[in-house]
């Protein structure tokens, strides 16, 4: 029971850490994300951030790579928001 | 130390669970999410509600509030998009 808990858990973590991606893909196609607001991506990227110590703290590596990389996608947003514009 | 990690995840559940709201407010203001992709939300969405029922069967409270919270505000960006496209 405990391992399926976490299996769900770390599932649960990836598609969050993945909500970005289909964002990434409009905003390089459309070359437009005006109307994406930046706290958005920074205010995420913060608490991932503290997902990440977290889950260093805990010794959680799926924990650290979901959010390592969910901090990517966020800084990726920020930064072609910040070339289209 | 346990309850000190405990408050950092909790923190940090929070800090994403809010990432939505500076977009619904610049949504709400400008009319326009024609930039954002559906399936952003939609992903998200699917994640924290994975994470929610993870935090119901860890007997979670927080985890379950953030998430809660977090799936409400992606239901309400994607509505707002929808009245506002």
């Amino acid at each position: 029971m405990d391992s399926t808990l976490e299996l769900f858990g770390l599932i649960a973590g990836a598609i969050t850490s993945m909500g970005f991606i289909p964002q990434l893909l409009k905003g390089y196609k459309t070359k437009k994300l005006e109307d994406i607001s930046y706290y958005m991506p920074a205010v995420l990227g913060v608490g991932m951030t503290m997902w990440l110590i977290y889950g260093y703290l805990i010794e959680a590596l799926a924990v650290i790579i979901a959010n390592a990389f969910g901090i990517t996608c966020c800084f990726l947003l920020i930064i072609m928001k910040k070339m289209y514009s």
